[in-house]
């Protein structure tokens, strides 16, 4: 009888090895929807339209399903997961770069742009126009290695401070945003960064501020030459460009790296008005949203006027095209991280 | 008395509970170790030193291991996953669809390659010389939408037929090779096409022939233009070259899309020499596989004297580069799949 008994225990504990396990899934999961996945969002239409996106494309056998291979959201980078003022920080980069090569070799202060770069005077480095500014950027961005280009960007990523935050510019992403990337990924998008940046440039922080491996970093570059030193393989940067990834050229990016259309893309500029439209131009749930910069107590208020992050159009055409505008001054519990 | 007992046996199943699951895993791996990943390989060198290469990179702890993020492995894609005798098939495809376009508007006929493909005369063909040929793909690969496109390589893979093996080109590729992407995705690695052809051809067959996704195709590409017809954002295909990744072009392309280093390379002709150099030239463990074609039986015989799929350099140097030659004859048990 004792063992009888025995064995029915034992069967009847064999019965239940599975459950601990369904309900400890079931208790993850009621968490999971417990614990808000955005905290550094106020309430409000731009964080509840996210989430009922997200919800809709992640249900399964719901009407909008996407299937995970499929989820790929696109970002833009300056304004939209860090800041870009008063200037885009890799001209900042850029420019910091020209004077200690001045200091270097002063003879290269005979050209304008480094002149004015040494001198720290923006009218004059304005001035030199397009022509200046592509001038900074070659001398600045090429002639060395793919390595010796990425060293150089952690070197001063390390060491550079914003001018009026007084801060590293690595201080200087957004919180919700990359709460945001992080709810992306957690229900099975890709998430990528397009950029009118450099890639080379971008590829050496993406992975560590926003958790984005470098072959999700579309971004513009300049040509590149693949050579034999000593034996030796790399990659040379050349002083020509190769491809402006943005505007029209952000859709193209998309195409040429990806070959997939996303399904939800992130701006901030009528830099970023193609890359919204060619996501929300095609059938099936879609997300497009906008970072409107209103908050001049925590970060920059412009938009229509400004040169850099201009947004005019975006904000004329959103409602129309059922685009989301996220306003920093209302939306953002936070901005940046705290000290 | 009997509560006791029961409590006891109680108690001691739920110690076991972990148990079975342990077991199971243990039981998988041993099976995972028992079962062949590579059937379609013979016992040799080249499939040793490939297992060899992938239990050490995978192997925790151990010298050579290397973390899953940096487990890269480009494939060429013709004469490597699938066949490219007597032409590149994707040379058949512009081929048959400009005898198609001269059948829908004879005036074509006007073009010497036109002309000459529109008779079969595959020796004025060559005799129009690159120009020709670059005309050729101009006017068969451009002037549509990137769907369009896609589309008519959709329905030639459904109709085409191969000149002498008379099998639909789908059906050519290498099942050993497809064997061993599977056998690397297994082992936590990405799998990449890099190949001369072009990307938005190969990225209409390489889920489905390869398990590649399109945002691991990297090709040769003509440019685009994004336009919006009729409010309708779409990508137009433009007759002019935006990258030819092959030979120095390959390592370009890899670091341009991919931003990694690989660390494992396959190729089977000279075109894919630079990629293989870039590839196992840095430090750690790294593979570097080229396939040689000497199976006039089942499949092509053919390396130095080739126009399509030159093999020379790579033969030469193979041995002091620490590359391992693949012999298609002596090395793979099977070539296509049975029909």
């Amino acid at each position: 009888m004792r063992g009888k008994v025995a064995a029915e225990i034992r069967r009847s504990a064999r019965w239940w090895h599975g459950l601990p396990v369904v309900l400890m899934l079931a208790a993850a999961a009621a968490l999971a929807q417990a614990v808000d996945p955005l905290p550094s969002w106020n309430d409000g239409a731009a964080k509840a339209r996210i989430v009922a996106f997200v919800q809709a494309v992640t249900q399964p056998g719901g009407r909008d399903f996407v299937a995970p291979a499929d989820r790929i959201a696109v970002f833009d980078n300056d304004g939209t997961l860090w800041s870009e003022q008063p200037v885009y920080f890799q001209l900042a980069f850029a420019i910091d770069r020209a004077k200690a090569m001045v200091a270097k070799d002063p003879t290269l202060a005979s050209r304008p742009v480094f002149k004015a770069v040494a001198n720290g005077d923006m009218k004059s480095l304005v001035a030199t126009g397009e022509k200046g500014l592509l001038e900074l950027l070659a001398l600045t961005h090429a002639g060395t290695t793919s390595e010796e280009f990425a060293q150089a960007v952690r070197d001063w990523l390390r060491d550079a401070r914003h001018p009026t935050l007084k801060r590293p510019y690595t201080e200087l992403t957004f919180v919700p945003m990359r709460e945001l990337l992080d709810y992306l990924r957690a229900n099975g998008f890709r998430t990528y960064i397009v950029s009118g940046g450099g890639v080379e440039f971008l590829r050496v922080l993406s992975e560590e501020l926003y958790g984005v491996p470098p072959e999700q970093v579309i971004g513009s570059s300049i040509k590149t030459k693949y050579e034999v030193r000593n034996g030796q393989p790399v990659i040379v940067r050349l002083p020509e460009i190769d491809f402006v990834d943005d505007k029209a050229g952000k859709p193209i990016g998309i195409h040429k790296f990806i070959g997939r259309r996303p399904i939800a893309s992130f701006g901030n500029s009528d830099g970023d008005f193609e890359m919204l439209e060619w996501t929300t131009s095609a059938p099936g749930a879609r997300l497009g949203v906008l970072i409107h910069h209103d908050d001049a107590t925590r970060e920059f208020a412009y938009d229509r006027a400004t040169s850099v992050g201009r947004l005019a159009r975006g904000l004329d055409e959103a409602s129309q095209r059922g685009w989301t505008i996220v306003s920093v001054r209302e939306d953002w519990r936070r901005v940046y991280a705290a000290r």
